[in-house]
Formats: structure tokens, C-alpha cells, sequence
């Protein structure tokens, strides 16, 4: 069969009901217009039923009978679920918490990411899935694991951890220095005595090597299967793993360097969307190997892990797939079909209940299946078009999350504080990482680059010679890698380029007013910035009477041939946010997509071969006018007479220009 | 002597006092109008001062003591608190937490309920007691341990449980389908392989087995000392243990199976009762055994263990001892009389002073011991008078605990939701397990009856088609007792006969609207009703424009033949929950005992051999008349001239009338 | 060199740094005023770089340089950071926490107190420092390790706790009857089986002597070093070590005993002073040895270990730097200097970035620092002035926090809103331990004495025979120093000389009304007294209708003689307790230093050899004037025209007049 330009589907376990079940529910997932099932993760103690034995022919059956009614398969290695047997055989395995304390079989990720032998396991069950399904047409791709994530303790990862330094600083001396260690006594005589801590009162340097530690390790985790799959599978299966929303367990862009896909889960715990920051997050799934990507899981109502598990409206189902799309994702795929009639998940939300009957939002993911049925060829080989990069640095996440000063400093709201009126004023943002080529955005904005080493300073700076515009957030350029503090005031290494340095630093428990433009208010944090360079321009300035900030520099810019680097020093209001925007939007000259678009409606755009498609989506409760260019074709959705109605879709290929 | 009707007194503590004061402080309880003291309990290290050897020589004398001044002994035997010696020897029965933290010496219920050693050593000392005891006319009966709950999770208990499990499924297999294993690759392929948990990740079916667990567990330790005890006991000696308010740590109903009595300890933690919520507590305790308890414990004033330990005003303590006799209670004792010098509860509300004098406390105490002791003959053999039944489930509790949903759906409160107008307008309700003869009742509540097995839907049904009233909560009918969702949606097996089923739940953040009768709004929790049979009746529809339940019904009603039964999918505010109330106690013909009296004064009344005794309680600070039927006689209290005033007590004998 | 009278400087981390820098940062502080410099706290690891190995060139050639500026030097024992070698040698001197966890190298303080080995080796790195420095002119003093305090439950604290108890009761039936242990069945055989806890479900006798334990244990520890020490340091130079802001942790008086000086460290975390609150806390300290004490720590700005680490408003860091000279501080150093580039106190506040450029704060602390320098001569060999005393009591503190009764009453802040009034009305109050002789304080005051031994009984009752005026706080004189209560209730020892008793106490959660003099109303808490002798006086009365404390005495006072005894049953509104301030200051004659003085003004005078120097600091936001007596020399500071501006300070010495 042709495999679709756009997925839709959904998780399907066979293994949970018997097969007599099958048929009918695979017959309503095409009614539902669904294209793709994902099978078999958590699947193990079916597939390997006892240790070395493998059963595969249910899941033979269970392609089959999916293929026989339009459905392509994701297969899931199933190792986030090791069966009962191996935990048994093997308690090394088993994850061991930062207290020391083992899990127990029952749950799931309760294995070591550091253990061997496991490692030996989960590539034998890998391998004997891709022998068996390596060259079958039916099977698209592969998913390793599931949202992998939780560290272990124990003592195969205490020596990983031993190695993993050796290997990164070569000899204890070198860790010593980068580390400090003459402070408190800690300097260490051999890799052996370092401890392996995540939180508690340890170096900020060791906590944030235990991050690079844990990116190592699942990385390696993941391509242990990987490199078993892609030893047989043919090359148009791709491999790819689910992510989790902002996850810190690990750098995402490390992790994601060999894989072949981009995939994430995303859900809206609350049931409370906020667009914009679901949008950011998309943003940065699609940074990770600058690619479109997948939604691999997403919520059909509600899901069943936080306080109040509400539903989302109707109709936001529906937003939330086109904004998936909109913003680079070739599938949308929902969790979960029907509930297990018992287990940990059987509250969470679901297309069908447990008696096989449809539940109420069926009727709106079918239709809007149908729909991204329809706009599939127009949304064929076409990519989200973004003219602003914003970089998202997991090192300077971790490392503020580890010092935040002031604990209101979450550098995810900021960098989503940051996102939102560049997001609604230039309709379509690149979220990557610092080390990205960054020569076609005329605008790069990066929120809070705290750590930010020699190299990565260098390769901003050539961006701004050669033309660009870059804006730094609040305590950029203040560590390198190592989470030491650079022998300069921030912004540090880029401190010579930007002619001004950050002379103090305050963690505010109120806000404090600020002058010039944008003007407004700061809060949580403000740096005071001394120029020394005159052709340095200071843009605001506090208003803080009879306090340290009082008339000192806020933010500061300075232009260097046709580019220019911009420091802000604090943490601007909502409004004073939309005042830098559109400045910096200006001199970058930067125009939106589509004028005059009321900021509820979100604008994207998907470009192919002399396509441009837009995908609009009303999140208000207001009717709006969208003014398109060209001649505007409506693929999907109701938009008509340019204007969209609340909570509607309209997907739009417009001829005769180009998405700008 | 002639054994009261009504015991009235206090727990003592001869071993923390020298024997010279005995006489002096059982001369005080005399004087306060006490007939009965509690001894014993916490006593093992003086009964026991080494391993096998025995002193019951100040017991002897403290029972003769007691029974000088007229008192009767209830005899606890002291095993919520082991002596050093015996944890020293056996390290093995202390209790190991969930985290396998071993308790030490010191504090209480340090030892492991799984413990064969610790059941001996138990067995031993009772055994002993009772040797003693048994036929001594001054004892009347025992209580085993003390507020039994905390479960141990050592290896004993390890074992015990993979025991439970291969007792209650016979065969893994029945196991994993049951509990669904499918899922997570949890498929156990031995029962030595389940882990024992509590809490944490875990399949809920676990969860509620490890209830079902320790519900066993318990109910087998506390029958081990029974056993002991009754093997010498002379038949006029009750067995009982005092349980603890809404304690979720094992089905009482179970526990209560085979002993005599049930009795409780009653505290009012904040110092502010609700007396509604504390009636319906009272109700639950008779309903363990569907007869009259024994309020073992109650507080003085105060109690010490919540972070404001207020004391209850002035008169609050009679009117709960009153509350306590309505609700069917044959005994009041209070805790503490005099606090010991040092340990854990010297802070504790008491009767005297450490130095031995009355705490004011004492007069409203001894005031309230006089008057019932007034009025004891009248309250000879009588019970209290209900003419509805709620149902309250354990299973359904814990299921819901379990997986919430909604941090806000508290079982416990939406019981006494249910539970507050039908008191109030029925002034009267028995508080019964699902599987209770239901007949005399025409009317059955059961707010959230979650798990339901087949025969407990039989029995229903049954109740139904013999004309009687049933009306089920939200979450009703869901599971069954492995906790699965039953195949077919709520109220499950219930569903053909309501006619309705639940098409979807929903966990509300904000209220919405209610239309209909009731009208109002819902809370917490909205279910949607889809009827299936004609001749169902919407009572009410949600209101929630744009929202998933906008027009959908609420709640729908049945007739039955002379019976009905009725559904109600949301949880209701409480004028919506009272003209509910109304509305079934009406279409049951359910009438009040006494017409026209403020919702402020509770009105109880038990009815013996041709007697009816009305116990009324003003709990509101405004006089309110009440009118009674007959020919009125004040047995205790100030009930004159139809009268009540603001916290005062009337207890009336009424001839000339049946209590209706 | 002279060693001057007021020390004032900073702590020095030479070891973090080239050698190179080493001039350049003394210069820099020389230029800043500052004469002293605090070195080797936590360089074990570069004075000890292997077992038994010492390496002192790097320090001497520290010290020399620094002297070279003119800096005397302080010189910390480095026993608070052990080095790598030394905890993986011995791994059983890490500290244990009470959960079982052993700690890890990486941190500080990772030691067991109870430890022999770390008593050796400690011992022996402190000797082998005195060697060098004991005769060594530029050492003026040595700290004993650093900020002690978190206990350790290893299995040799265990034994050391065993041994504590065993000489503290020197007969198990002691302490079984100091404890009660008949309760619970608690009673212990031998010393060995009783469990060590800090915290838990334990008897409040276990867990007050469990802080026993902790300060005989910190104590026995510095005094291990403190030997060392003073077996070969000139008598010239002092020993202490620096402790933290109402440290919970050990009696500070106790481990005083033998020590030269006391010395903390002042930090304000949420850099929003209360004066009044932080003066207290210079003069408990000062009471520790009722002898004048160093500031060995003061933030620059902000510390970074509190959730919103907020700077110190310009001005405020001269405040407080006065404010300690003015409480009887004969130096003031600042920490940190200078941050380590890496390390867990890299966002501490300090004089100096991490460039080794100045911060902004450094031109404060540098005029602060020569504004000391020019006041010095003035202040040398004086000692601030008090004539009220108030007693502090660290036995009464815990023994409420092990048993509050009400979450909200924090006996810190109960002692702070007895203070507050009274030192702004007395200009200067001496913070005492119990026994501490009283006879030239006209008016003592105890919060809240819980624990009240016999011997401290009689001795505030010849306080009081001598013509003194006690008033005692709620709670008083409950308990007796095994944490058991009196056999008399409150007072307890004192009952017979005040003439009344407690009859009860209440924890409040609304407050309730007081008529009288003091008026208003009582929180938290609330004691009824009964007089029973017809000279008590009852000052204030509860005005509570309906409830039990309605019309009781809330406050009585009786005199004797020329001195008096006053209770106060409850916790006293802000007003009110002015009102008692302003009564019991008249009647015990004290006058205010300087008269007429707004309250946003502190007055504090230190007086020696005829001379009365007044540091007057205005700690308000509006000028105010301030009238002296006699001849007035400004020394520091901008007073003039009897003026205080805003954030002014004035050092004034008066002649003609002593300090009254």
C-alpha cells in the first residue's frame, strides 16, 4: 500500500483482548479514517513468553488483521516492561533509586539503564523483532522503548558514571580544575571516589555532569536497540523513540543525533491549553533533528496522572491535531483506543470505552481523521516556514534549575514568556539548539543561555558578523560546560562583542519598574548592564528609588555591521515582552506571514515544492477575518469568506505566492 | 452487682500511678457518677515484666479496687505496645515499613501483624488474662489490642500475602486475567513473584487485594486473641476491639464478623464538630454488627495530635456523649482520666491534672455521667429507630482512593453529602455493608457504590423488584472486586435494570449547572446518562453550554413495580442534595419521627419493649420547640415546655405512641 | 602590629586561587578599611593532601602575605570538609542520617560528631596547625571548625548515646521513672535497648534528652580541637567556633562553657531585616558568654540558600554592621570575598565577582569598614548596656517544639514579641541562661520557661526575694528537665511564691478578647490561672462569652517585698504587649537610655572607663531627632544637629554623663 503523507492512528494492544475482539475494533478505527496502528511496546511477556523463548506469531496475526484493514504498523520494542521472569532471573536490573531503594515488578521503566545485562535482553527481543519484520511492507517504522527517562543508582551505573568522567576529563586533575575542588575540600585523587548524585547539596559541577551522565547512558540505551533493528531492517523503516513534554532527564538534541525521527506525547495534563506553549514545545520537537516529525501520542479527552483530570472541550481535540501539524508533525496518533479492563491506566482518556462502544470524542477524532485525510497530499513534503530561531540550550536549563536564586526562575516559562509575541508576530518560530546553522534567520533570540561554551560563543558571534540579529536573554554567558563561572561577567565570552557587561545580578521578591522602551516592569530577576563601549545603545533603564537598580541599564544593544547583539537583563512583563518583540522584529525585518491576524488565531505555515499551505486555527471565542494572499483553496476545515469561526480550522493551499 | 444498662467511665492506668493514689482517684470517678474503667491495654511490661513470667498480683488488687467503688472492668489486653524485652528477643516481629524501615521500641504498634512469633507471644498473654479473668464477675468483657491498623511489610508478611493471593485466586492464571496483566507485561507467572505494595505505580487490582490483605490479616490476628480468650471466658464476657473513625485500613465490616461487640473511639480532632459528619460515623459503627456499640474512647476537651488542638466548648462534650447514646451507643468512656507524667500524650485532654485535681472539664463530665445514669433504665434494650439504609462499601472506598480522577472526590465527604438532609429530615438512618438484609427499609442510598459484585447487583435488584427504593451515586456499578471495570459501563450489572448507562465521566475543575428537579449545580464529578428503555425519567440536565454535557442527563429514575430505582450521575450541591433527599424520602414514603423540627436539633430516638425513648440535641445557639407525640417524660436533660435551648439535651420517654 | 580594638574584614580562600592573584585581592582589601582576614576553614585537603601528610608552605606563605597588607589573620580548623582519602579510608566517620542514609563525599559537614577515628584525626590536623601558628604574632585566633551542628546516628553515636544516658541517670529504674516509661509499656531493662531518635512517635523525655545527647556530643567535639589547641597556643590568642542564627541544634550556653569568645554568623536570608528580631539574636549570643563576641560572618547583599535569595537594600549592610557593634560585637567580617568559580556557593553574595573586579555592594563595606576604623579607639574596652534582662532557655524550647500543642506557636517568635517592646522602650536588654546571676537587672523576663528545674526555681525566687521583678510568659514552669511534667500544675515550682496556679491551658485557632490592663486580645494560646492568695492581682481577664476561658485571669502578678512575680497565661497582641512592657519597665523603675526616641530608631550605648558611646541607628524611612546627654562627639557615622536621616547611623561618644 502507499504509505500516507500524513499518519493518523492510534496505540492498539492486541495482546490485551482476544482475538475474536480484533476485527471489529480494527474495522472501526477505518471508519474512524485512521491509517496506522503503533503495536507491541509493553508487549514483552507475550513475545518472550519465558527466557530465550519467543512467540511472535500473535503479533504475526495481529499485523495481518491490522494491514487487512488499511492500517500501517509502528512496532514498539517492548523493553519499557520487562516481564516477571527477567526482573526475577535478574534483580540486577531492576532500577535502583537515588535512595538506594530497588523496584519491584508491576509498574513500568523499572529496570537499570545502566545495566548490562539488560542491555544484552532488550537487544535479543529487539533483534528477533527485526528479523521477523525487517523487510515486511506493512511495518513503517520502529519505536524504541517508551519515554525512557528515569536514572538508576545502582552500582553498574556508579561505575558508568566513573567511567563516563574518565572519559570526559581524562584525568582527575583536569575534573579538579574544571570542577574547583579546591572549595570544601572535595578534590578528588581518582574518578572511583566521586559520588553519583542527582539532587542533594553536591557541586553544581558534578550535578550537571550527572545530566550529561544520563544523556550518555540513554542515548547508548537507545542505540543498543537501534543497531539492532537498522543490522536487518530495510532503510525506508524509520527508527525513531517517544519523548516526553520538556523533559529534563536528558539532552533531547543528543539523544535524537542517530535516530531517524522525531517523535513526542503530547498531552495537556489539565486540560487547559495554553497554544502558545504547546506550540513552543512542538517547536523544539522539531528541533531536534530539524525535521517534521510525529506525534506519537496524544490525548483523546483527558488523561489520568495529575489532581484533576478534566477534559479538554470540543473541538480543542481537533486544534491541538491541526496545531501538531501545523507546526511539523506528518502524524497524529492518539492514546488510547479502550482501556484495559484493569491495570494503572484504565481512567485514562480513550476512543472507545471498555465495552468496545465509542466514546463521545470519537465522533470528533474521526472527523478530524477524515479531514487530515483530505489535506494529505496538499501537506505532502512540505515543512513549517519559520524566519525567527530561538535556541533552547539543555545545559543552561539544567543549570539554572540547579541555582535558580530565586525559585520563581523556571526557565521554561521564561523561554515560553519569550516565545509568545514572537510567536503570534512572526507566525512560525525555529526552536534549536546553540550549535545549529543559524545564517537563514534573520533573528535569533535566545532566552536564557547560561551556560554557553567558547565554541558556541564564537559561532554567535560569526552569526552577528555576518549580518544577524541576536538577542540574549537574562543570565546568558555566565558558565561554560563544566558549570563553572566564566572568568568574565556575563554575557562572559560574548561580553567583548556586546561592549557591556551585567555588573550585578538580584533575585526580586516584587517587581520593579522600568524606563525607556520597552518600559514597564521587571521581575524575579534584573541585572544591572555597565556599557564600555560607546556605541553601545541602552534601550531601558530601571526605576527603582533609593535601590540598587535605580537607573541602571536593563537592556542594552549594540549593532555591529548589518547585525547586532541585544542583552536583556531582566524579566520583562507580558506587554514590555510584545514591546521587544516587535523592535527586534523590526530591525530584523521580519514581517508576519499573514497582517492583521488577531493574535487568538494561530497562523502556520507548511512550505513544499511551490506550495504554501496554511493552517489556521481559531483558539478563541470569537469569530476573526484572516486575510489570505493569493488564491486560497481550503483543503480542510470550514474557513470561508476569510473569516474563521471560534474554535474552527481552516486548512488553506494558496497558489500564486510563496509561503513569504 | 447488677451490670448498668448504660456504662459510663474512663479508661484507667493503675501502673503509672503508686497504689496510694489508687483509692483516691477511683473515689473521684465514683463521685463523677462512673460505673465502668477500662484497664490493661498498654499494660504487657508489667503483666510481663521477662520473658514467661507473669505478674498479675497489682491487677488483682487494681480490679478489686475498682469494683470497691463500683466499678465494672473492661480488661484490654496489651499488645499494641510489646516490652523492650520481647522486641530485644525477636527482633523479627517489628513492624517494617512500606520503605523497609524497621520500627524500634518506644512508641506503639511497633510490631508486624504477619508475625507467627509475635501472634504466640500475644496468644500467651491473653491466654493468661483470660485464665485469671474469665470467670471474675467484675470483668465484663475484653477489648483485644488497641486501634489495630498499621500493616508491616517484611518478609512474614511477604509470605502471607503470596498465601492471600493463591487462597482468593487458586490458580495464577485466574490471577492475571482478573487483574488484567496483560497490561505492562505485568503477567506473574507464580504468585511468589507479586510484589507486596500499598501505595506507588501499581495495578489497582494489587492495590485492593493488599486491602483485601490486610482486611484478612487483621480480622486473623485480633480473632487469635479472641479464640484465646473466649476458650475460658465465661459467655456474659463480650470480645471487642476499639476501631478508629473512617479508618480506611480494613473492611470493619469483615473484622467484626465473630466478635461480640463493636465499640470505637470517638474524637473530634479540630475541636469543632460537625455533628452530622459524626452521627454518620456513629451509624457506621452500629452497622458493623447491626447492633448497639460502645463508645470506648472520647475526649475530655482536647485531643494532642493535630497541629491546633483546640478544645470542644462548653457543652459540646455532653452533647456528643448524647449524640453517641442516640446513634445507639450502650457505653461513653472517656480518655484520658489523669495524664501520666511524661510520654507521648501528657498533652493530652484529661479528666484531672497531672496533679490529681479535677480539670474544669470534669463537672460537665460527671454532670453528664448523672444523667445518664438518670436515665438508664428508660435506654434498657432499646435501639435506634431507621427507616433508611445507606449503604457504605469498603471496596467501593478504596477503588475510588485508589484511582480518583479527581483529587477533590472524596468518598468519605460525598457519603456524608448523601448522608446530611436524609438524617436530618428522616432522623434516622442505618449505615449497612451491600450484602445486609434490606427489606425493612424502603429506602436504600449507596452515594458511590464503585465496585459491585454480580451478587451484590442480585441483591439489589432483588430489594427492587420487592418494592423497595434504590438510589446509587456517581461511580456506581463500575468495577467489580478484583477492581475491573465491569465489561459493560455503569451501573454495570445494574445497567439493564436502570434502563441507563454512563456514557462518559467527567472530572470537573468548576461547577456547572444543573436543570430540573433538582436543579442546581454539580461538582467534582459529572457523569452522562444515556437511557436505553423508554420508560426511564430524566430528573435533571446539565447546563454547560459548549461543553461535553451541555443537555445531557444527570440523573434518571425507574419504577419498578412498586419499587424504583434511581441513578445520580453528578455530585450535587447542597440544596440540589436535599431536594433530592426530599424527593426519594417522599416517593419512599418515608416520614420524620418528629414533624417540624430545626435542622440545628438532632432528633434520635430508640425504641425498646413497648417504650420509645426520643434523645434530642439543640447543637445551634437559638432555643427551638420541638413537639412530641404522647404523653412526654424527661428522663435526663432540660426539656421543659416543649422547649429545647441553644446546646442543651432532652432525653423524653414518650408512651402512648410506638416510635413510628 | 597593635591588634586593633574592632576587627572588621572577610574570609579568605587563598587555596581557590593562583598565588598570583594573592596580592592583588589583599591590596584591594587593605584599600576597603579592612585589618582582619579568617583563613583554612575547609582546606583540609590542601593542608592534609594524604593521610598524615601536611603541607603548610601554601599557608604560611597566605598568612605572611596577608600580614604584609596588615591583616591579622583568624585561623579555622578544617574539620568541617574532610578530605576524599580521608572518608574513603574510613568510611565509618560519614555521617549517618536518622533514616539510616550514610552521607557522601562532596559536601561539608559529611562527618559523624560521635566518631573516635574523626576525633583523631581532627585532633591531629589542629595540632599540627598549632604547631606552626600557636606562637605566631600574626595569629590572633583560632575557629573551631565550622557552623557545627547536624547529629549523626551510626552505630558509635549509638553507643556514645547509651553512655550519655548511662552517667545522665546512672540506674536504668531512673530513667525509667524520670520518663514514665510505665506508659506504653515503655519501661527498658538496660541502657542498651534504648533507641536513639530525634524525632518520631517517641517519649518527649527520649527525644528532649536526644538534644542533650547532641550538645554534650558538639560540645565534647570542639573542645576535642579546642585541647589541641590551647596545649600549645599563646594565651593572647583566642579559640571559638561560629555558630548560626537560633541554632536548635545544642545548648550554645553549654558548649560556651570553655570556649574564649562566642562568634556567629548574621545572615539575613530573605534580605528583609526586622531589627528588632535580628538585635535579639546578637544578644543571646552575647550571652553566651556575657562577654562582647565577633560577627564572623555577614552577608554582602544576599546569602543563596533560601527560595528568594533578595539582596540588601542599599544602607542596610551599614545597619547591620552596626547594629552588631551596638548589641557588644567587637568585629564584623564579611563572607564571601570573593566567589569560587565552581562549587555550591558560587551565587553567594560578595565584595568582589569572580573577575576580582569590586561589586557594587564593596563601596558600602569599604565606608562601613573605615567608618569602624574611625570609631575604634572610642570603643575599645566597652560593653553595651542593659537593665533588663530576659532568659532564654534552650530545654524550654525544644520541650515545646517537641510538643506544641498549637503549630503556631513557635517559641522563637514568642520570645521575639516579648523582646520587641521592651528593647525599644529599654534601649538595651541582655539575653541570659537561667542560672546566670540576675541581682543587677531590675527586670527579668522569661517568655516562656517550660522547663523549670528546682534549683532554677529557687534560684529566680531569691532573684525575686532580693527586690527583683520577674514576669513570667505562658507555659512556664510546666516541666522538669526530663521533659515530665511537675506534679504541681504552672507555675509548677513557682506556683507557691506567685501565689496562683494555671487551672488550665487552651491552644486557640481564633483569638479570643482580654478586658483589663493589658487589653485586646490573646492568639495561639491561653491559660486560665486561679489566685489562691488574697494578694494576687489579677491584671487581665479574658473576654471569650460562652467559652471557657470567659472571664478567668489571663494575667496576675503579686509583690513581695520590694521586687514582684508576674505570670502572663497567654500570647499577648503586639499593643498589648506594650502595654505590659511599658507596666512592668515603671514598675521596676528602668528608663529608656535617651528619652523621646521614635521607634524606627535604635538606640543602643556601650560603655567603659567613663566613657558612654551611643550607636544610634535609623532604621526607618523618614528623619528623626535624637536628643543626648551631655557633651556629644560624633566618632562615625552622619549625625549632626541631633538629625538621623534615613538609613543614617551615628556614633556618638558623650562625656559629662555616663550611660545611665
Amino acid at each position: 500500500m502507499a504509505r500516507p503523507a500524513l499518519a493518523v492512528g492510534t496505540s492498539w494492544y492486541p495482546e490485551q483482548w482476544p482475538e475474536a475482539n480484533w476485527n471489529t475494533d480494527l474495522a472501526m478505527m477505518k471508519a474512524a479514517g485512521f491509517n496506522t496502528v503503533r503495536i507491541g511496546e509493553f508487549a514483552w511477556s507475550r513475545m518472550e513468553p519465558a527466557e530465550g523463548q519467543f512467540d511472535f506469531a500473535w503479533l504475526d496475526r495481529a499485523v495481518a488483521a491490522a494491514a487487512r484493514h488499511g492500517m500501517q504498523v509502528v512496532l514498539g520494542t517492548p523493553t519499557a516492561a520487562p516481564p516477571a521472569w527477567l526482573t526475577q532471573n535478574y534483580p540486577d536490573t531492576l532500577r535502583v533509586d537515588e535512595d538506594g531503594k530497588r523496584a519491584t515488578h508491576g509498574a513500568r521503566r523499572h529496570f537499570s539503564f545502566a545495566s548490562a545485562r539488560y542491555r544484552d535482553l532488550a537487544r535479543r527481543v529487539a533483534a528477533e523483532m527485526a528479523k521477523r519484520y525487517a523487510h515486511d511492507a506493512r511495518v513503517i517504522g520502529w519505536q524504541i522503548d517508551n519515554e525512557v527517562g528515569p536514572p538508576s543508582f545502582d552500582t553498574e551505573a556508579v561505575a558508568r558514571w566513573h567511567a563516563f568522567l574518565k572519559a570526559r576529563y581524562g584525568d582527575i586533575a583536569t575534573l579538579n580544575t574544571r570542577w574547583a575542588t579546591e572549595y570544601w575540600s572535595q578534590r578528588y585523587d581518582d574518578f572511583d571516589q566521586v559520588p553519583l548524585h542527582a539532587t542533594g547539596q553536591q557541586n553544581p559541577a558534578l550535578l550537571l555532569d550527572f545530566k550529561h551522565f544520563t544523556t550518555a547512558t540513554w542515548t547508548d540505551y537507545v542505540m543498543n536497540q537501534t543497531r539492532a533493528i537498522r543490522a536487518q531492517a530495510d532503510p525506508r523503516q524509520f527508527v525513531t523513540t517517544n519523548t516526553m513534554f520538556w523533559n529534563a532527564g536528558f539532552d533531547h538534541f543528543v539523544l535524537h543525533r542517530d535516530l531517524d525521527l522525531a517523535s513526542w506525547d503530547n498531552y495537556i495534563p489539565n486540560g487547559r491549553p495554553d497554544w502558545v506553549a504547546n506550540g513552543a514545545n512542538h517547536d523544539l520537537v522539531r528541533g531536534y533533528k530539524q525535521r517534521n516529525f510525529w506525534l506519537m501520542e496524544t490525548q483523546p479527552g483527558r488523561v489520568d496522572w495529575v489532581p484533576v483530570n478534566r477534559a479538554l472541550d470540543p473541538g480543542q481535540v481537533r486544534e491541538l491535531a491541526w496545531q501538531a501539524i501545523g507546526h511539523g508533525a506528518d502524524a497524529v496518533l492518539y492514546w488510547q483506543w479502550r482501556p484495559a479492563r484493569n491495570g494503572q491506566e484504565s481512567y485514562h482518556g480513550s476512543l472507545l470505552g471498555q465495552d468496545g462502544k465509542p466514546n463521545p470524542i470519537l465522533a470528533e477524532v474521526a472527523s478530524t481523521a477524515r479531514e487530515i485525510g483530505a489535506a494529505s497530499a496538499a501537506l505532502a513534503d512540505t515543512a513549517p516556514v519559520a524566519k525567527v530561531a530561538m535556541l533552547f540550550s539543555y545545559d543552561s536549563r539544567w543549570a539554572i534549575d540547579l541555582q535558580p536564586l530565586n525559585k520563581n526562575f523556571d526557565p521554561i516559562r521564561e523561554f515560553t514568556d519569550f516565545y509568545r509575541p514572537v510567536r503570534i508576530a512572526a507566525q512560525g518560530v525555529a526552536v534549536l539548539p546553540v550549535d545549529a546553522d543559524l545564517a537563514r534567520y534573520p533573528l535569533v533570540i535566545a532566552p536564557s543561555l547560561n551556560v554557553l561554551t567558547k565554541s558556541q560563543a564564537d559561532h554567535l558571534a560569526d552569526y552577528v558578523r555576518g549580518g544577524g540579529h541576536l538577542v540574549l536573554g537574562p543570565r546568558s554567558g555566565m558558565k561554560d560546560d563544566a558549570n563553572a563561572l566564566w572568568p568574565d561577567r556575563q554575557p562572559g565570552p560574548l561580553a567583548p562583542m556586546l561592549g557591556a557587561r551585567v555588573d550585578q545580578f538580584y533575585a526580586l521578591d516584587v517587581p520593579v519598574g522600568l524606563t525607556g522602551s520597552p518600559g514597564g516592569t521587571a521581575s524575579v530577576w534584573a541585572e544591572t548592564l555597565v556599557p564600555d563601549t560607546p556605541d553601545v545603545t541602552v534601550l531601558s533603564r530601571y526605576a527603582d528609588p533609593g535601590g540598587w537598580l535605580d537607573k541602571k541599564p536593563a537592556i542594552v544593544t549594540r549593532s555591529l555591521g548589518k547585525g547586532s547583539i541585544t542583552y536583556v537583563g531582566a524579566w520583562l512583563d507580558p506587554d514590555a515582552m510584545r514591546t521587544l518583540a516587535d523592535q527586534v522584529l523590526a530591525r530584523a525585518k521580519v514581517e508576519p506571514l499573514l497582517r492583521g491576524v488577531h493574535p487568538d488565531v494561530e497562523v502556520s505555515a507548511r512550505a513544499g515544492a511551490g506550495r504554501c499551505v496554511f493552517v489556521l486555527i481559531n483558539h478563541g471565542g470569537q469569530a476573526h477575518a484572516v486575510s489570505l494572499p493569493g488564491t486560497a483553496r481550503v483543503v480542510a476545515g470550514t474557513f470561508s469568506n476569510s473569516v474563521l469561526q471560534p474554535h474552527e480550522v481552516g486548512v488553506v493551499e494558496v497558489t500564486g505566492t510563496a509561503c513569504q
